[in-house]
């Protein structure tokens, strides 16, 4: 019973290794550049894997991608698609995503950059903000993370909102879906939280069209993927200021390039893809267990849906 | 029935005055530098008054503080203090709060000072954190506001403990109590968060003896009052590291002054004591509220104890 792991840098998949070994003593896990014979690998454990790295591996059971989403598995247009997606979900994630969002929904909440911004030229100025009870929050994808995130914002405080594909009934949170219902989900929402699976359907969700039916002055936080953003209108919408400010977790090319206009904006606060980490110690424990429970019944809880794109 | 008013800005205490005559039609409501008769003057409303600026009105039946706390009432010596002194307390200031204290201690878990400095030399380094779940929060003062913002700290996921002068028991909450329970209650703290009354037993009490017994690298979060801490104390700490980084919001002398080293220090997160601000319509009702029912009743729920400080 082979495994092969394949993260884009090598120290880091040298550490999944070995986190995989310690936890299953009974397989071989080997790094993609490293094994023996393909021909016996049965699962894969990958982010963001190279264009047509698993074309060798033919007896695949199935692939497990390290995260929530599985765009970066997909990505790859050689990938078998034949082969079920397990995706690495667990307490640790959802509860790491709920903290960043709770974090970065009070800070645009309260103002806290604009209250920095006068620390830093030595002025004490009072911004009075209403309580969270009266401001209104919309969260974008409600699967695992987004209705935690929506829970956690309601338990704060906030007028919570949820837009999904599919019809949602979460407690307390005013559920909306689908395109005929992203209108209404949009209007009046001061605060827009994107935690979307990236399909072709939620690509450049976040644009100009969806900023205008904001109430003016709303602010955006991005821990989804860098794609269901469109820079420039971003960029349009902070200068024109019917967005007034944004925190961006996720990029179209990450790390986020030195030269991107994003990092010297000052309405932009970028944090470098740590929303939900899943570190080794934690995310292998659930992905042993996932494997295992795979082979042992042919199916997980958490599988991934190719076609749906997550 | 008449109603003194006093706040150290002439505006604002005319703002108040406005807003309890809307809502209390049947009461003659002044600003202090304007009482025709100080003798028919029964209720006095009040922010930071003057040294003996209650001597004149000797039928006082009770004296309203716009705030939770009373400190700033009692720092004037020549106060009557046989008169009861109201508190003002209610949701929207505990909802602030609580809003205020959990921004700022997900801010110091999730490292997100350190994360914009980097932003600011245009660097993607990710820092991993542990989940809140692993992370110790130490909560001082067990009061409206303190059992609120220890309750949603839990909620958010933190590991919450809470100190107080008086034993409290809160669901989920490991409580201390008193000086003999105060080191156990610091011991592997590693956010801080003040929310005690200003009494002569708390003055001082972020001291370098209680950073000492914190964690190494600990935070501070202090939204109470600004003579809990000593300053100097503070600066001694985060240039050892004992502490790591702060947020303040009240000061020993506010507005802080321009020339205080604190507003420069890249540790030292400052806000202009907004964590629970009350305005004037939202508290105008409550003190309206509590006025009649202390007229009608003799008592309110949010009397203060005058000896015990709070």
């Amino acid at each position: 019973m082979n495994i092969v792991v394949s993260l884009p840098a090598a120290d880091k998949t040298e550490w999944w290794c070995q986190m995989l070994r310690d936890l299953m003593p009974d397989w071989n896990v080997y790094p993609i550049d490293k094994v023996p014979d393909p021909d016996a690998v049965t699962y894969s454990v990958l982010w963001r894997p190279a264009t047509g790295a698993m074309k060798p591996f033919r007896n695949l059971k199935a692939i497990v991608s390290l995260g929530a989403g599985i765009d970066h598995v997909l990505a790859d247009e050689q990938l078998p698609l034949h082969v079920p997606i397990i995706r690495t979900v667990g307490t640790d994630l959802t509860q790491r995503m709920k903290e960043y969002v709770a974090l970065h929904v009070l800070r645009h909440h309260r103002e806290l950059p604009a209250i920095q911004a006068n620390q830093a030229r030595q002025l004490w100025e009072q911004i009075v903000v209403p309580p969270a009870t009266q401001r209104r929050v919309g969260v974008m994808g409600l699967g695992n993370l987004g209705a935690a995130a929506a829970e956690l914002l309601k338990q704060i405080g906030f007028e919570v909102r949820g837009w999904s594909r599919s019809a949602k009934d979460l407690p307390g949170i005013q559920c909306y879906s689908g395109a005929e219902g992203f209108g209404a989900f949009l209007e009046g929402t001061e605060i827009l939280v994107c935690l979307l699976p990236l399909t072709e359907s939620t690509r450049g969700i976040l644009n100009a069209d969806t900023f205008n039916r904001l109430k003016r002055g709303a602010s955006i936080v991005n821990a989804a993927r860098g794609p269901h953003l469109v820079d420039s209108d971003l960029v349009e919408a902070l200068n024109s200021g019917q967005i007034s400010s944004a925190t961006l977790d996720v990029f179209h090319v990450e790390p986020l390039p030195a030269s991107h206009p994003f990092w010297l904006n000052p309405k932009i606060t970028i944090t470098p893809h740590v929303a939900s980490l899943i570190d080794a110690p934690t995310g292998s424990k659930i992905v042993a267990k996932n494997i295992r429970t795979f082979q042992e019944t042919g199916t997980v809880t958490d599988l991934a849906d190719a076609k749906r794109g997550y």
